[in-house]
């Protein structure tokens, strides 16, 4: 998408055509820095420590982290490690796990001498085919907005959790993909955007993208969702998915299954937009089979803003040596959930819904 | 309740038998200082600033709000201004209407030398009232406690969101007072502490509270009670009230019905505890008839916090010139109530269990 009228990605290739450009997520709510990848531990370090984040981009430069490995040795063993290293960063989001499967699916049987090339084309392959199936779930999206528009009239009020735009991709989002055709489209909306605790990512990065592209929006407490709702002040829910099993239930930033009760008790479509690379076909029971990644107390105890001074520091809201516990994820059960938005239509959210759009998921099932 | 070993409450009346002295619960994550109270609009803007802060203490600060205007001039017109005033600072809490009322209805029949005098008493009596209050409450609900653990075995892990302990009201607190009632009689237990934002009450007051008592827990951010529950990690959820209608629907602290709707669904019986003064006998239905309070929107752009120098400074999260919104309670319908624990006992969350335990009210019924 645009920033300042220049069309930027969240990861590119950078002119010396060997390391790699990001957006320093960890600081764009105050800055706009651009942090380069010349290495395997440099592109680990970045999903581990949230530089890069959200399902897809983790994928994408997950891929760049196996670029930047075979540069600078292709040998079977380097792979390997390189595999090892990267998924380890962070155990939730299956497309970590499924790009590095397809970079080593590819790599793995060529001659060393054949693999960096290879690998470079396509982590960029990859990168480019998550822009088009962003652009897709945004089309489908947008189909749904203008109908609910056209049934209420009048301003569409949606509300997201987390990030799931286009920072958190290569470009358009997922569930800020609908918004943003819509908006381009000239339909009249407006952003309920939840802070998204402990890390803010509603607060600094939703906010930030929405506002850069000229969507109105309010940012609001973590808390305040189901209030809205019962106002009649929210239209629909629109978050995206980490995680998403054969049977619909959705694994997203933790608070995602609050909005999503507060959604069924008060009548609001709660709609969930995702790649389907983000479908894990071999779960069923996402509560019972999904591992939550458990973070840093400090996450819960520090909230991490700008000063007066402009200075970014991280300041302590509990009292000293108060202990603090920060499960990352939660399981939002497919019963909740109104719709699934994938980059080939609105599926329902259980294994008949997906299916039908995913045929060649038959077989696993 | 102690702090360091000396018992302390949240307000008293100084040595000088004039001015009131209160705990500055706006600087209590990181000093512990002690506020005078010298005039009428003391009182009011220690209300409106949240110095004080929670039904009960609002309507005691209000009572010896009203006995410092009058120990200043104790005619018709100075008592109306007060009671104005003082009406004026919180529009959702109940208990402050209440005690004015009270102290109306003791004050205006009496001639004006004999007001002052008369006023301290009954703020002196209203502050001893809520004490005795919260501890029957206490006793109540450690008797749901201990059925709780008998059932259970093993530590008994409670949720609370906001604080409704000891610092929201003159001492023991609501919510909080069967888990002191508890933690004294030594049973297991271990609380999950809601940080609730936007003002951090559960992080800033509650640990601290908690900690000072002794009292095992944990701070959570607000979106992570539902995947506790859903986890199994929550036997059960204990909140305060702000104000409670007739039929049992309960206005609290934003995000307090997000955690109601999760208890409902996941099994995790949902308790609320509260003096029988914030309870709207002219009210039946919540969510249509209680106006919600629209506070600053810097609560919400804004973060408290100590710094790296143990300063207390706020801290931006949000991009430059975002809109933020900020309701400030929400309200739970009866139905996702397990119960009422009141200084009576405990009620089914409906008008005929309230109407059990309160008889006298049939009549406005």
């Amino acid at each position: 998408m645009k920033i300042d009228g220049v069309s930027t990605r969240t990861i590119w290739l950078a002119e010396d055509g060997r390391t790699v450009e990001i957006i320093d997520q960890t600081r764009l709510l105050h800055d706009f820095v651009v942090a380069r990848l010349g290495s395997l531990e440099d592109a680990a370090r970045a999903i581990t420590g949230m530089q890069v984040r959200g399902a897809p981009l983790i994928g994408v430069t997950a891929a760049y982290g196996v670029c930047l490995a075979l540069a600078r040795d292709a040998s079977d063993a380097a792979l390997r490690r390189a595999v090892e290293a990267l998924g380890a960063t962070r155990p939730t989001a299956v497309n970590l796990a499924w790009a590095l499967a397809e970079m080593t699916r590819l790599l793995a049987p060529l001659p060393a001498a054949e693999r960096v090339g290879a690998a470079y084309a396509r982590a960029a392959g990859l990168a480019d085919q998550d822009v088009a199936l962003n652009a897709a779930i945004g089309g489908h999206g947008l189909g749904l907005l203008r109908d609910l528009q056209a049934a209420k009239g009048g301003t569409l009020n949606i509300l997201t959790h987390c990030n799931a735009g286009w920072l958190a991709t290569v470009d358009w989002g997922t569930a800020l993909a609908p918004i943003y055709r819509a908006h381009d489209a000239g339909l009249a909306i407006h952003v309920w955007v939840d802070e998204t605790r402990p890390r803010n990512q509603g607060a600094a990065l939703t906010a930030w993208e929405l506002g850069r592209h000229g969507v109105d929006h309010t940012v609001i407490v973590d808390n305040a969702g189901g209030h809205l709702m019962q106002r009649g002040l929210v239209d629909l829910c629109l978050t995206g998915s980490d995680r998403t099993t054969a049977a619909g239930d959705v694994c997203n930033k933790i608070g995602t299954y609050l909005k999503a009760l507060a959604a069924k008790d008060t009548g609001v479509p709660f709609y969930v937009a995702l790649p389907s690379s983000t479908i894990d076909w071999r779960l069923r029971d996402g509560l019972a089979e999904i591992p939550i990644e458990e973070r840093s107390a400090r996450e819960v105890s520090h909230v991490v803003g700008r000063d007066a001074a402009g200075q970014v520091v991280d300041v302590a809201v509990v009292p000293a040596g108060a202990r603090a516990a920060n499960p990352a994820f939660d399981v939002t059960p497919a019963r909740l959930v109104s719709g699934l938005i994938t980059e080939r239509g609105i599926a329902a959210a259980n294994a008949d819904g997906l299916l039908e759009l995913f045929p060649e998921h038959r077989g696993a099932a």
